[in-house]
């Protein structure tokens, strides 16, 4: 899609257009231990691919998992005046409060593997605009989103995992595919929380009305975002953005993480090669974009619950992955006879 | 298939025969505390899925996962003389004692995730018959394979993952899965540990003469398994019987193990309805194994190192699942608003 980038977003498209290569030779580190590992080559399949991911974009030849981080950006929506979803607003704000207290699901996934839990909140009581009728942010503010994601990761994680929380944020994501990859909002919708038939034919009209309110408008990513916006989702790609400049690989959660990352993809394809695709959601659409971008997930479980569940699963896998290179003895250490070759 | 059970294995086609069914109260009753949890209903996909799973096979509305055991069962075979694997076949004994020090990927994923390992050896040091030649087993051995299995898991586990070590036991898997589901041994071989492709046109080569040589012999699932055998696919067999008729639910890993089960799905496809399927292997010849008993595996990782590798990853899923099922909390607890319907 051609750039243009306007005033507020000039150094964001900069970021995204000068990036950082993959470390091959931390790669090749990896693979060198990987060979003498008590197993046939490649019989780990994904899981070898894990460490290799994660030596490749911390650019370590023995890469660490000490401090890895969900980090949950959570935003509300104006478009839920429209009525797009099976739960009221205030969910979004209940449900930060039951993150930090421990009662949802990422909370206590975090908390049995040990993963670090970090939650934004992104003005809650100021929803953004509702897209059937506005903008859903001015350009100033969405880029100053993004930005505030780029910050949120100043904690230097070893492994970062993108989630979000937002009610209404499915309707959003769905007009941002549309916009990015064409279609009709009947072709990015889903039941998101759990909408029936009649609710998911008016989510579709909704998204078809924001598309034409802005039609002449969506001339490139940023703009997209900062017409059909979320908040979460601005903040999701500036610590997208961030990551890759600062050696920190990401896992992107489902349908609403997915769509930050879609907009990153927008501006150059190579911005997400610093992303594992966690799952593909029960969400329909979900599959839709990971294909539009050619980036297969790593996961199939049905999940739509969004709160950075499945990229926290996938981080399960990836630490996993990490303990068996580090720990499993290789064929010198154990006295196992190599293959016949 | 028809059934005409010979001698030894009259009890055992008795036990596939009569089953005790899945506990649907019990289920109902994991469904009620579910649906109260933080979450939209449906959000968690297999996660859900799974505690159901433990629930209806455990009997239990509130399952456990206190206990849950990997076993290993380990064999040798005769057909490595003919050369069918890339690994020699000393290297059962060795993982056999990499297993137990903790130098082997399956030892360090239980070290992690908090799993019971046991191994246990078939006699190893007497490898079944040369398949090419003779019977892997004579009928009376075979059964007391398949009694032996039963035993072994005793220690009333409450999740069961079965898997297995054998150099050659992918050749014994896909001779299996011809004599059962039909096509000759290029329709069912894999690299294994490794083989070129050179390699596994003998090793398909070696599965006809084997299915040749027998031919007159295959029928019924019983014969199949002595003929072609596998003291380790006996075993699993033999675990997973007795696994039914204690209440124990079983994840099935990768190609081998599930040999075994496709051979109690054809006494009777009600056999598996305990077992889950763990992952789909890189084994090109598993996924039509599923297909053909139309079961659906949670995981594709493309794995195929087998000693249980695939199923205990699953059962990291289902530890997660539980975790959460148990520690979530409740709309009224949160003070999260549920949907408005």
């Amino acid at each position: 899609m051609p750039q243009a980038p306007r005033a507020p977003f000039g150094e964001i498209v900069q970021l995204l257009s000068v990036l950082p290569a993959g470390d091959e030779a931390a790669v090749e580190f990896v693979r060198a231990r990987d060979a003498r590992l008590t197993k046939p080559r490649g019989s780990l399949g994904a899981l070898e691919g894990l460490v290799e991911f994660l030596a490749r974009w911390q650019g370590n030849g023995e890469p660490t998992l000490d401090n890895p981080m969900v980090a949950i950006f959570a935003g509300n929506h104006g478009v839920t005046d429209q009525g797009v979803s099976a739960y009221p607003r205030d969910v979004t704000a209940q449900m930060v409060k039951n993150f930090t207290v421990g009662g949802a699901a990422i909370s206590q996934i975090c908390a049995l593997h040990e993963l670090n839990l970090r939650v934004f909140e992104l003005a809650l009581e100021l929803p953004t605009g509702d897209i059937t009728l506005e903008p859903a942010l001015d350009d100033r503010m969405c880029a100053a989103t993004i930005a505030y994601g780029m910050e949120a990761i100043a904690g230097r994680p070893d492994l970062l995992c993108i989630g979000e929380m937002g009610i209404g944020n499915t309707t959003i994501a769905a007009a941002i595919n549309a916009a990015l990859y064409g279609g009709s909002g009947a072709d990015w919708v889903g039941p998101g929380t759990g909408l029936d038939d009649a609710g998911l034919a008016h989510k579709a009209a909704m998204v078809d009305r924001a598309l034409a309110l802005h039609r002449d408008h969506l001339v490139d990513p940023m703009a997209i975002l900062a017409r059909l916006g979320g908040r979460e989702i601005a903040a999701m790609l500036g610590a997208l953005i961030a990551a890759r400049h600062q050696n920190i690989p990401v896992i992107v959660d489902g349908y609403v993480a997915t769509a930050a990352a879609s907009l990153a993809h927008a501006v150059n394809p190579d911005a997400i090669a610093h992303c594992i695709f966690a799952h593909v959601s029960g969400e329909p659409g979900h599959r839709r974009a990971l294909d539009a971008m050619e980036v297969r997930p790593l996961l199939d479980l049905g999940m739509r619950l969004g709160e950075g569940s499945g990229a926290a699963l996938a981080a399960v896998l990836a630490k996993t992955a990490l303990h068996l290179h580090n720990r499993m003895a290789t064929f010198e250490e154990a006295a196992v006879s190599d293959r016949e070759s």
